[in-house]
């Protein structure tokens, strides 16, 4: 039986789950990690899963000649040299998202990864989720006609820690990217145009940084269909991922996952469960999922669920959004080329 | 028993609604009622409901020394010079939305109302309507804490004839002057600047009278808050009219009303009802009690529920959508002043 | 334009309801009402809605050739009498359920109608729900083939006072003879055999007179299918109404109307309305429509949609639950006869 | 890291499900699997999972000094004597459900689990289900006061084969079983008596093995409390496994899950997903934890969630439930004895 042996680099909270995740594929294994903070808890941590090598460099996985395949779950400054590396040493790679906050050196390392031949999955998770795959699958079947209104509902338990807020990128790159992959995803279509409405109401620290905490972004598709996205960094309720596409036959829509059914009624009023609380719980699933694509894709060939042109596109939504909201303007796509 | 003797100014489906919502008050007597086409057909009518006059002149009743209260519900274009005569006749005033589609004259109309001292009511109907008032009372109560996102939906069942489209002011003015207001109602927040997006996908003969009939309008409020309404002219599964307020402490929503709760499962899936299926339908109990409301008003004293210059902030907020569009800008109100 | 003239017997919460729905067809008037304790709150109620006869002595109304049909609205053990009385002068009459606590009595009162040739409807207004059409009208189309299970909840918000406890029949012939109705109803076959279990949990009250507050009966029907309803009389959430008819293609299933759809997101979980309070608001438009059907057989010919022998169906199945309560054994209803 | 060493004793699905599950829990190693038609198959399955011994015969398993628990998935009729045997060989035993379909020899081979020592967990994996661990949670609590009313509503999408029908046990034993359990779950309470109605509605093979595949069962409480179980061997929707406790401050129920939330709106309706199909993708989770719990309690000790008692008591209400049905008559549980 093949197996695609594989390096994580970067053992934060999403390359483990990473790790984790591919451990549950047969034909997955995992053969070194990195962090440049490769602790002791580390190697402990690795040692349960029997991976055979814990090192604070890097280099040792992309210049491992038994390593087919990275997954680059480092920081957001760090990806572009990492897949550029990793393509020229004949690896493939999954880049968590976004692949970069400057889409020029996103582009230089597509152009890279492309030379090489090998395989980018970029980690647009959400795809993955049961919700959002089922309007998609309706949209894609027709049973809604023609789309005309793309609506996402996109809202954080909790805000990040100041620390995080400072390197993020911003709403629109940090937060938003999803959302805006989620529009191309959901729509099949094309955004052409972006506007920005955003405003500082969970926490000035948001508007220290020059950044806001809530925003609204209305999107223009290719086709004439319209979109928009409601954003928030504090939905105290929980962790709110909502979608809906509306077409000229119809209309389908997503609510929220929760942790059971059960419904209590008092004389207080009917009470049901919150959303599931945040990222880890409602793309649990999703997670697995796309790991096990990327594996199979590596396995028996084929494309890749989320590429590289993706990652661009949503990069280049998410920096018109910003130009819109500091010019409080409509800003073409068109006009970033 | 005191009463408030009724004239009623166009005998249109509205005109008949209200007409028919104010015989159940047991303190309205309705006296007149007049129609430009004052036909057999509505003397039969004014007949079975026992309204003494019917004619085709509107100064029948303006002049009439036993009306105390006129209601406008001929078209919009009328609006303006009936209520300045109303005023000045020192009738109360109902008058259907919009009171005008020229803000300019909107003023003159309610500087008239204010020197004469009379009341004056605007058709929002859907202010009545059980769940946006549910919705609007947690706002009030706190529940949500400090408000950050208004979302409304606004999708009519199907098109109004050409006819209509040609007349109807566009969509902004005619559909979506509605939805401005339900914005300020349930924010309790003024408007400051509107952004519009608009397609024409439901059907050309929109475009053909330079109108849209999908539309995304984008608000920023006074007090920092953004909201969005999405707007189509025509949803097939029916009427659909929902809102959601979200704040610090939550977020409170509203969804359709349906014939019924019966929930059909079978192989093909789980099917319940349609949204009822249009205005009349969904909001007939708001239309009874903003007319028993008015009524109330003019035997109790009191203030109306929807003034004269709700109806000019919701034409304000129409109108910078309407230049909003046609500039592809961010339009701020005060621009309008 | 024809109008029917009644006469309403019995001026307590439901006579008025009856009274008011009943002035809302334009072909129905009412003459006069009769009430043991006819009280000058009573005559200025009258006097309001211009009925000319208010008086202690149902006689007055019997005898009255003016009036065509009579609305019986007394106590349960004065409608025997007074169906009798009411046949044999020729006139409609409607009552309230039961007709009866003693089948044979029925059954001599329904004697005297179809001699009479008058019409009489029985006053089980859930057959007029919005839910439960909805749910008969699938079953009925064969939405779900053939019926294997009827399932109907039935718990009221609070129980009645002592002092009704006492008359009440107990919990099968007073509040579930709705529910045994209702089964019938919805399947459109018929019971064949009962049993009941009952406890006293709500308040030992019910036990000192007899009765259980608290019961679960199961039901056969001709046709093989078996049936179930749940009963409490203290529903603290409010009423509490909801049936489903399951077969060979599906299940139909009706949950409870509520004043709002506003959910309410927060900390806290996410909030929707109670099921509203008890009958008057839930069954509102049920009465509207029971009382606008008879008038329209009145006026037009046609049969009841609720009849005599309906009502005796009714009082049989509470019969055999009493017995099997009491005998804690299945009871046919051919042991009846 | 202390493991615990398991044997699977019968590779049928179950048996299979079992072992996958196992494999997660990093404490549990399954050593050995028996089947009496251990097939190339099985040993090229058991070899992927790294399962050294692959047997047609169970005493293998049981005389292995190297193994400390074993699960029993194979046939019925085999629990007893397995069960009396791995006890005797002080081997840790989960056995699923039921135990046997005599009661006296549950309790002889319960009896020879006490003598040994060894922990005995049943199969009853519903109690580990998301949505019935909520209703149990909140009625736990105390959120909705004293228990009134218990009902659960249990249906299969499809019924299994003749082949199978015919040694099943019939409905009571082998499907109801538990729902039975899940009553006493809920409840916190025992029951004390059991009436039966049943039907043959689906396919006439159940009648021709004495069966019925339609019924609804009472149930009579310790504390007064009643119970109603309706159950069907096939629901075209989809399996349907709800519940609903009632008691004196409230109710707490729960629904079906379903594969996503997408909801689709069109002309036709508003259609959302069926309930998941069957048991393994509704308790997909509730396998998981049970098997986690059991190895949980080997490991650190405590008492199982699932104990033989449990199995007994649902026996013996299995039983009842089937003199119920066949003497048409309420059967008290303390008659078994």
């Amino acid at each position: 039986m093949k197996k695609i042996r594989i390096g994580i680099i970067g053992a934060g909270r999403i390359g483990k789950i990473h790790a984790d995740n591919l451990r549950r594929h047969p034909q997955a294994e995992i053969v070194a990690i990195s962090d440049l903070f490769a602790s002791p808890e580390l190697q402990a941590w690795a040692d349960e899963r029997a991976i055979a090598i814990v090192t604070k460099d890097s280099n040792e996985l992309l210049n491992n000649p038994d390593i087919d395949a990275v997954f680059i779950c480092s920081s957001t400054d760090t990806h572009v040299p990492l897949i550029k590396q990793a393509a020229q040493q004949g690896k493939h790679i999954f880049c968590e998202k976004p692949v970069s906050m400057d889409i020029r050196q996103t582009e230089e390392a597509l152009e890279e990864v492309r030379k090489a031949g090998v395989q980018l999955q970029v980690g647009f998770n959400r795809r993955f989720d049961h919700n959002f795959k089922a309007i998609r699958e309706h949209v894609k079947a027709g049973s809604i006609g023609e789309t005309h209104l793309i609506k996402i509902t996109s809202r954080d338990p909790e805000p990040p820690p100041e620390a995080y807020i400072k390197v993020s990128g911003g709403i629109f790159m940090d937060m938003m990217i999803h959302d805006f992959d989620m529009a191309r995803f959901l729509s099949g279509s094309e955004v052409e145009e972006v506007y920005a409405q955003g405003s500082v109401l969970v926490n000035p620290v948001f508007g220290d940084h020059g950044d806001v905490d809530t925003a609204i972004v209305t999107l223009r598709f290719a086709n004439g269909a319209l979109g928009v996205i409601d954003c928030s960094r504090k939905a105290v309720y929980g962790y709110d991922q909502r979608a809906e596409v509306f077409g000229s036959k119809g209309s389908v829509a997503s609510t929220n996952d929760q942790a059971n059914t059960a419904v209590l009624s008092t004389e207080q009023g009917v009470i049901s469960e919150k959303p599931l609380h945040f990222f880890l719980e409602r793309y649990n699933n999703a997670y697995i999922e796309e790991t096990e694509q990327f594996i199979n894709v590596l396995l028996q060939g084929g494309e890749v669920s989320v590429s590289g042109e993706d990652a661009c596109q949503a990069e280049r939504i998410a920096l018109a959004a910003k130009i819109s909201l500091r010019d409080n303007r409509s800003v073409k796509l068109s006009e970033l080329k």
